[in-house]
């Protein structure tokens, strides 16, 4: 972590807007409602987005759940009762300072005045002309509500979560009194949070509607400090493990004035994106203030009650966002290059995280032989993982389809195969061929699976 | 499917208080937000419960897309651009009919205003007495509104989508032009969805925030017929095979007075919960209605072009509730029996579905050579499958604690071990017990978990 091979800024061959479009192009991610003219800066994910950021998902439950003793699993509603908003502060304090210009009608941030740009033409930012009309700032609120019931009327008045933790702490007695539980011990929780957000951008970055994986760590208080490093280490060693890029990837601790008030300590882990150095996960020591909130305004005390102990345990909280973190994945795979003569793009995405493993492919398309040997290898493989069946045109034009989408192994099937039983076993990165044998593939990718990925700088 | 030997009503073990009683204190389900009083019936999902239906939704997806050629995933946003709501008539017609009670204050369904109590003591029927000053039934719109960005106007409103199947249809035309599609093909999404229900209840049979599982599956118009059939043997297939007992599931076609303004025909799986015969899962023709819709209502003609041929398919929907589901799945497995004079409570759930697939249980918890054999088996098996390690107290203990939460096998670690390597494999439904070498219990549990389960009537 921290290490000096770091770079200053992003060099390599993506921008968000290249990502994007072969985002859109090969099926990952769609703006919302795009035939109405989409909705700002929201996002739908197609076939191949579904499954890369289950597997994001799913690499983040088994190296935090499942591979693990001391986590469990909770999947609280999107919509609480309103009272854990006002206990948790969000009601009170979870605001922009909004400012509005009486002439063009516009609203700005204030924090982000000197950046944005007036509604009139010619566009100038705010304050330059004299048309401008500016207000004091006001705070604005940034969970969306909504009403449950019929009546619209302050008592039914509710909110959609703008975080996944406070769903996590209302539920600590229900967890400590069914499960074997005792600190130093997790909750973990992946959903959908919601934050009215004035500016959001830069594609999946910053969206209103995004997916969370939020971890609540409570331990005895004075283990705070050593569990807070722990944690920090731990999510670096995922990230990389996955296969970010370790001169893309560094730690920054905050500041005393960039704290927020329930946090003594917090870490960003930060990644290279093509922007710039930006906040990928977040992990925070929360100390005792969530429990405590809660235990106030409840009325129920929120404590730890061992047999010779009874203390509120502290909180460390790694947390990230899904789209931010596939979005990581995606840059970082991101790469141009020319193989004889033509260009080539391809996402060389740790296998584990690639939303196809392996793609089967008949030499010719159509021909009976082949395609005889070409299904039952497709339909024995896909029982086990995430296959692809393409017979369709040209042999390269397939290949390049798969490079686009990541796909690290395709296995083709050609006149050999038919004559010695082997098939082609092509690698996205190196596009290295190796014949192997077509009854042992289906092992052969199983096992290379499991493996730890080349590193990369 | 609508065989004779089908019940006439529940008569097993199961209520749903039982079985909401079990998922609560052993850490399947809870009450949102309940150290504040709950939200009505709102539910959080504990560990074992996030495990449960995670497996139900992965069978699901394992079935429906990665076995399939011709089912591609998407993942829409739960807020869509409001006129997509317009357009699918759910702005114009999504609606209860309500009545006021101006004595008592309440509001009922008009449609249950039979079964509904007065809001007065002694509680009666509106209507019923002299008090009751009922108005008028007034529609009421199912749908959460929300408001986007600052300013709360007519302009921002949005809604929490009410069904998945909508951001389906609006990604009609990025599927067919990024993947490789042609009808029959079928685009399917798992999702949470939110209905503002006036009289939501039964557990997890109606609540208003709930996860869907809906496929629309694009057929040539002439083939609608055929597909619809196709689906519902597919559909019914699915739920006997993880399990459902076939006595207790049976196809019912929609009358003509049932049938939605968008559907020429639907057909219900029904389940017999233990308050009778209801809905489990719809398998509608909605026709051409929702891309003819849209296509006027965006300008953006929604249709499949072939080579030789240009039509607006027809689409089969199979759609179910993951809650729903689950909780057939809980009730069906629910069972109660004395074994050895004592009461024993056991989920006997498909091992699919099951939370954790086994238990490794060193017979004396604290035994340095019983836990050197326990830990490095637990250790190998929960990379593959959900594994649980327990060592606390008596072993007959845990094994009722396994029993409950649904676990199929359990592992023992004992003397014997020490001396020959073996341990003893306990099966949770038969209580037989066989001996097998610790080296190979791993395959032998992937195995089981692969072979299709014992059928019950």
């Amino acid at each position: 972590m921290a290490a000096p091979e770091q770079l200053e800024a992003y060099e390599g061959p993506a921008t968000i807007e290249k990502v994007a479009a072969l985002c859109r192009r090969r099926g990952f991610v769609f703006p919302t409602s795009d035939i109405y003219g989409g909705l700002g800066s929201s996002f739908d994910f197609g076939h191949y987005g579904v499954l890369l950021i289950q597997n994001v998902k799913s690499e983040w439950q088994r190296s935090m759940i499942q591979e693990r003793d001391d986590v469990v699993a909770l999947d609280s509603a999107i919509i609480l009762n309103p009272q854990v908003w006002v206990a948790s502060g969000h009601v009170g304090g979870f605001s922009d300072p909004l400012i509005d210009c009486r002439t063009c009608k516009h609203r700005f941030r204030a924090d982000h005045l000197e950046t944005s740009q007036c509604g009139r033409r010619p566009s100038k930012r705010p304050g330059e002309t004299a048309d401008c009309d500016l207000t004091e700032a006001r705070d604005f609120n940034l969970m969306f509500e909504t009403f449950i019931g019929p009546v619209r009327e302050d008592a039914s008045r509710a909110y959609l979560r703008p975080e996944t933790a406070q769903g996590i702490f209302v539920n600590f007695k229900n967890v400590t009194s069914s499960m074997r539980v005792k600190p130093p011990f997790g909750i973990a929780q992946i959903g959908k949070s919601f934050r009215n957000e004035i500016t959001p951008g830069n594609f999946l970055f910053r969206v209103r509607e995004f997916e969370q994986m939020e971890m609540e760590f409570f331990v005895p208080p004075a283990e705070a400090a050593e569990w807070h490093t722990y944690w920090i280490n731990e999510r670096v060693r995922w990230h990389l493990d996955l296969g970010l890029r370790p001169s893309h990837l560094r730690v920054r601790a905050h500041g005393a004035d960039e704290l927020s008030h329930y946090s003594s300590a917090t870490s960003d882990l930060e990644f290279l994106y093509p922007i710039g150095w930006q906040e990928l996960e977040g992990v925070a020591n929360r100390g005792d203030y969530d429990l405590n909130q809660h235990s106030e305004a409840s009325g129920t005390k929120l404590e730890w009650i061992g047999h010779e102990e009874r203390y509120v345990p502290h909180v460390i909280e790694p947390a990230l966002g899904v789209g931010r973190s596939a979005l990581a994945f995606l840059v970082d795979a991101y790469d141009e290059e020319v193989v004889a003569d033509r260009p080539r793009t391809v996402l060389r995405l740790h296998p584990r995280i690639a939303p196809v493993k392996v793609a089967v492919l008949p030499l010719i398309g159509k021909e009976a032989p082949m395609v005889e040997k070409a299904r039952p290898l497709y339909e024995e493989l896909r029982k086990v993982m995430s296959a692809e069946y393409d017979d369709s045109g040209q042999i390269g034009k397939r290949y390049r389809r798969q490079d686009e989408i990541g796909t690290p192994w395709a296995l083709t099937i050609d006149e050999q195969t038919l004559a010695d039983g082997t098939v082609t076993l092509r690698d996205r990165d190196t596009l290295e061929q190796e014949r192997i044998p077509l009854d042992g593939a289906k092992a052969l990718l199983a096992d290379r699976l499991e493996q730890p990925w080349h590193p990369r700088s």
